[in-house]
């Protein structure tokens, strides 16, 4: 019998009209197809659209940095051991080539949608969980510019019947603690005393760990369940400096920034984070997330997805912990871009109980339909050396 | 008077004719130059050019994703903060881009190269060193195919008068560890006792401790000063816990693949390495290694250069620890290809007595001529949405 094998791999890049200059994610995508066996699979990267596309099919510089499409292209896919082979096949051959792990991530992520569709399994199912747990979703919202703004964001997602919500970036932290101090009082008051209030840096601190301590309290008396991201990712040693200062009273969060299982894992290891935040479209996929999954519970670190972008990666981001009940808080982008939306006919709403639930089907267990998402895509051509390397594939 | 701004940043992409498939990283280059107060700079990037050139134009995606160039030009350029300034802006502003960091390593390279043009200084004063020590270098090669080829290359270098020289790749690790010291003996027996012998197993254990393990006894016996990559960067514990089983008698070396000040000290604080390899074409820049340096001063690991690459990515990446007279080797590629030496009119060749000395002109002291690397330029072309958005630039 033929093996089944990947016969293409296309990047489609989508944007809204008009890109503003704001914390949000959701205003473009970089969307991944990916074709076998007479079944297409979807994904897509949390990345800059243009470079990841340039990383797919950019000439051989040696032998650590082919190229990310020649370690897909003609690989058998018939089983989950052949997304690990594909995936540690990118890991190898693009090692040095730093993009190749964001890009990788939308790859992965279609393989298992893509393979769900050829074993008429879910991809939680795949990942090896029995079953798939709803999920807590917590409002992603940014804070307001002033004290004021962010009472009223917080009301709002109060009104929408959010249990949870997260503030994050805007003017958090560029002034002083007191000023911080104000935002976090109006959003618990914003949220009521038994909302789940969550604390989004944004890595604004970069490494100060003094500069941090001095919000510690606030966030304390505001009864924050975590601080996300004070610092950039790779400050292992402020983070575990941080985490000592608060005495486990105010947990930290991070992980968005791992491209590979280890940098989370450092994380939790050397960061001493409580909430480990992973992104399948920037860590390599569901391959390397479902590791992360593995070790968190191995390590009493609480997963939680991270997602800002479209309903098909936030599907992908959550596979990964479907099956781990205790670890309910789900992230849930609620002020997405129409764009993050015309990507999969069916949404991730919450049901009737305020929970969001994976869907059952083959796959990621949603629908694809390009003809939503053409009025977004941007057609992109690079030539190298006169030669078309990349041209916007038909839809 | 006016302020002197950045009023260019373009970016060439040269290569070989022929790229093979073989652990070379000087079968392209991916150079760029930056133009200020009428000087200009040149630095390169230790990355795959095409999503380099990519994400360099690429349209933002949101706040923390902007093209590079978008905060690298018009900048003020004028004192060693101004670049501290640029590269905390990129970071910051592109931090969500993978790539930027290998993008932000050449155009930093370039400024402390034009500031020094600027300011009459050689770049290795403007970083604070107050001398430029001579280097010992070592001879970059590749393992051969069989013990006896590796023997034939390390008596080669030898005869070069290389009194150290670093073996990689090639099938080392790849087979079991009686075969590793097959190649390690054959190495040793090259190179004469007093040798000093490096070793590089380009990260082909993964993050294998017990596989690594294997291969401890061998290197000690042979005398290895390192042995470098055992694991991929990103493995820290893996790095921990080898350096520990090895009883401080096989130091580790890595860190190239580091690609900001943070992940390198991480390698320090928590694998354990006793040599920290930086490469200022990934790193960052002059910047980002020069703060390794630093850190490795004071922690008592040894600096050496990483440098796989042209004459001008060579000088750049020894100019961060030009003032550590104690930290003596260098590593310096051997087997280069043409392209390597078609960037600069200069060579850091050695000198009589073996060692390799930096320039004392201005900047890099480097010239770059055109007309020499114009045969191995590749135009490129990258457009979305119908707009051209980077052409490969006039010579």
């Amino acid at each position: 019998m033929a093996r089944t094998t990947v016969e293409a791999v296309d990047f489609f890049y989508l944007a809204m009209p008009v890109i503003e200059d704001v914390g949000d994610g959701s205003q473009d995508a970089c969307v991944v197809r990916v074709v076998a066996g007479g079944k297409v699979g979807w994904g897509e990267c949390e990345a800059a659209p243009l470079p990841s596309i340039a990383g797919l099919v950019a000439p051989m510089s040696h032998s650590a940095c082919h190229p990310v499409i020649d370690s897909v292209l003609g690989e058998t896919l018939e089983t989950v051991e052949d997304i690990h082979r594909i995936a540690a096949r990118v890991r190898a051959r693009s090692a040095d080539m730093l993009q190749s792990s964001h890009i990788l991530s939308g790859i992965d992520m279609a393989l298992w949608d893509l393979l769900g569709r050829l074993r008429d399994e879910p991809a939680w199912k795949l990942l090896g969980w029995k079953k798939s747990y709803p999920k807590l979703p917590y409002a992603s919202v940014l804070f307001g510019d002033t004290p004021q703004q962010t009472l009223e964001k917080a009301r709002a997602m109060t009104a929408k019947n959010f249990r949870a919500a997260k503030f994050g970036w805007g003017p958090f932290g560029t002034k002083d603690a007191t000023y911080d101090a104000d935002h976090l009082v109006a959003a618990r008051e914003g949220m009521g005393k038994d909302g789940i209030l969550l604390v989004d840096a944004g890595t604004i601190w970069v490494d100060d760990v003094e500069r941090a301590k001095q919000t510690l309290p606030a966030l304390e008396k505001t009864r924050a369940t975590w601080l996300e991201e004070p610092f950039i990712s790779s400050a292992l040693g402020a983070y575990g400096e941080l985490a000592k200062a608060s005495g486990g009273r105010v947990r930290l969060a991070g992980g968005e920034g791992a491209y590979d299982f280890h940098v989370a894992r450092n994380m939790i290891d050397y960061g001493g984070i409580g909430y480990v935040q992973v992104d399948a479209g920037r860590i390599g996929g569901l391959t390397d997330a479902k590791r992360v999954a593995d070790y968190a519970q191995a390590k009493g670190v609480t997963f939680v997805n991270h997602s800002f972008q479209s309903q098909l990666a936030l599907n992908g981001s959550i596979q990964p912990f479907a099956g781990i009940e205790k670890d309910e808080i789900c992230e849930y982008p609620m002020e997405a871009r129409d764009v993050a939306y015309a990507i999969t006919v069916e949404r991730l709403d919450r049901g009737a109980d305020g929970m969001v639930r994976l869907p059952e089907k083959p796959g990621l267990g949603m629908t694809v339909d390009t003809a939503r998402f053409k009025p977004y895509l941007l057609d992109v051509e690079i030539k190298v050396g006169g030669k078309v390397l990349y041209r916007t594939p038909a839809i």
